[in-house]
């Protein structure tokens, strides 16, 4: 049957995190692998009140097919979010999607024929990743650090590829943790404006920023070269699949035929249950919780790795989001503490798979937002051990 | 902004469909247009209970990322009802989409590469022809009649052409009504296997039968080519957007990649909520009613048009589903009756979109499950007198 597979579906790396997950069922392991927000913080109850709303107010308006842009006053809704923080978006340029994954899908498919360039971050984003390779995508990579973007080799790529898409997540990255300074931002959109290629700005933990400095967005700094993303999955919950894409004109007009095209519209009973619990709530609040938390966790998770993982492990110290990100000396493979921490029952994401040309890499993904504080002392006392075991010489001799 | 597009979405035909709907806004028009199932039959309060159901029973594992499988107890229900009907799927063949629109996307996305060919049916199913462009298919349309699919054709292009996929809705087609008879799926069965060409057999209407005969599905016939794709839409409610694809092994692993890169999964909550009303609830006594209301309607459609149409404009008269077909006598246009129809305010969808490469043809398609008998009455007399008028020649002189 293989001859019948497309040759971008041949080419798509399959999720290693959903691969290696597999291995976190061991009954005890600590996982800071997963890449979820924390259930316990879900506001189911007043998502079951906001649901009993919307059957008395819609009635059967609830189950019909409905319009491949989105449930309208949920598409306002976050027009006037968007306001409250300053930027002026139109709700005519906003689509809902199932997901932002789905947004990747979509731009991939409006945007991308076979070839075209496209800068991703170094580490970068694996969803993303994987959606745009469905479509073919050369990928130029483009380094991160605490630094933001490398701009020297961004300069370089943007003159002598001329790519059409750039993806970056600017705040809170997945998987580095890593928030571009305003210096840097200004200093990447000057590089952009003007060019033909269109900046995807992801930003699906923005609202999870844990001390309240805020960097300008791309889309407020070249609002002509930006497709903005963003979602409900971390600020309420992932399981409704609701997120979005702030696109000027003629690019709507295009995302709405590739949504069509692609599963008609979003569910429309969840878009009406999440307006409903948004408008019922106050989201501030909730967000306030979720950061309080997050944030307490990843104060525990960076305090443990001060105290425990040797000198030269260096790591990120997020500001916000779910993720940091830990540098091994040169030389140790992450993958090869991977299979030393699993033994010691607790697991994270090596860093091979947010890389395009690069395997046995140095570098792994923490998670701080799913397991709590004891859980975490525990998860990271073993994983110091694994770390410790792995830098000792084997055949120490004297 | 122009150039920024990918060849892709450049060729794909926007919804003819929802243009035209547009019009339909005109107070008192009557609509024989959309493709609803009737609002009046969602089973509301069904869903309500078992909503109230699920948030007891599963608390916030409603609200989380889940499996891009789907969640398993509904694919166990749509195992188990194949079991029901004679038909032995394995659970790990079924893979949940967001609706059945999502199951077209992602084949398109696993199997076609820029220029492969497809088997369409003429007339044939607009979203097909949308899902499938976005992969740059080369369409072979194939004639269907009430004597099912032109054999003689398919073997043709079989031969010569050698597709790699071939698109079919065996039972009450969307546009035609019409259903192969069971000699003439024999026939195509036998000219597809054993080539290397994939039938995706889509049967969204399947269970709304008007009368007990059923025809053996190509599943059952040629199990090794066929995809199925199955679908709540019209049976419990399409808000949700839930569906299903049933593939052997090799290609679910595939489609499994295509469905994390284009959505991670299908909105967890509903697939929960809908498993729940699904056991709850007795799925054969709902779709009856449904049954019950659409076979009248279908009658009293059928009805006026032997009554008021004049004898040259044919009719087809399905067993089953939503739609019928019309076909004027040559040379006069669906779309000149379109304009004529607007103004007596009802509204159908001219056949053109169903069409690969073929304009101002002389069909149209009817709805008959959204209008209630008085308005198809209504209807079909303001229809009968546009037609009456079109086929009058303008400058009768004696």
């Amino acid at each position: 049957m293989e001859e019948i597979f497309s040759d971008r579906v041949r080419d798509v790396p399959r999720s290693f995190i959903r691969e290696i997950l597999k291995d976190a069922l061991v009954p005890g392991t600590i996982s800071f692998a997963g890449g979820l927000p924390n259930r316990d913080l879900f506001p189911s109850k007043e998502i079951q009140a906001a649901t009993n709303q919307v059957f008395e107010r819609y009635g059967n308006d609830l189950f019909q097919y409905s319009a491949s842009e989105g449930f309208l006053p949920l598409r306002e809704w976050i027009a006037h979010r968007y306001k409250e923080k300053g930027l002026e978006v139109p709700v005519e340029q906003i689509l809902i999607t199932s997901g932002s994954q789905q947004g990747l899908d979509l731009l991939g498919k409006t945007v991308l024929n076979d070839g075209d360039g496209l800068i991703i971050e170094e580490p970068g984003y694996l969803g993303a990743i994987q959606a745009f390779s469905i479509y073919r995508a050369q990928f130029f990579p483009v380094s991160v650090s605490e630094k933001g973007m490398d701009t020297e080799n961004l300069s370089f790529v943007i003159e002598s590829e001329n790519p059409k898409l750039m993806y970056t997540v600017p705040n809170f990255q997945n998987p580095s943790g890593i928030t571009y300074p305003e210096q840097n931002r200004r200093s990447v959109a000057k590089i952009i404006e003007g060019t033909k290629t269109l900046l995807i700005e992801d930003d699906p933990y923005g609202d999870l920023r844990f001390s309240p400095m805020e960097q300008p967005s791309f889309k407020s700094l070249i609002p002509d070269n930006t497709i903005l993303l963003g979602s409900f999955s971390k600020v309420v919950v992932p399981g409704f699949r609701i997120g979005w894409i702030v696109a000027p004109e003629p690019m709507m007009q295009k995302l709405v035929i590739a949504k069509q095209a692609s599963d008609l519209h979003t569910n429309q009973f969840t878009q009406c249950v999440m307006h409903q619990y948004l408008i019922d709530n106050d989201i501030n609040a909730h967000i306030a919780k979720i950061i309080d938390a997050y944030g307490t966790q990843k104060e525990v998770m960076t305090k443990s790795i001060l105290r425990q993982f040797p000198i030269e492990v260096t790591y990120t110290n997020p500001k916000g989001g779910m993720f940091l990100w830990i540098t091994l000396p040169k030389g140790i493979a992450a993958l090869d503490l991977f299979d030393l921490a699993v033994k010691d029952k607790v697991i994270f994401v090596p860093g091979d798979p947010f890389y395009i040309d690069q395997t046995r890499v140095n570098t792994f993904r923490l998670n701080f937002s799913c397991a709590n504080i004891e859980t975490i002392e525990v998860g990271m006392k073993r994983l110091a051990n694994a770390i410790k075991t792995l830098m000792t010489p084997k055949n120490a001799e004297r």
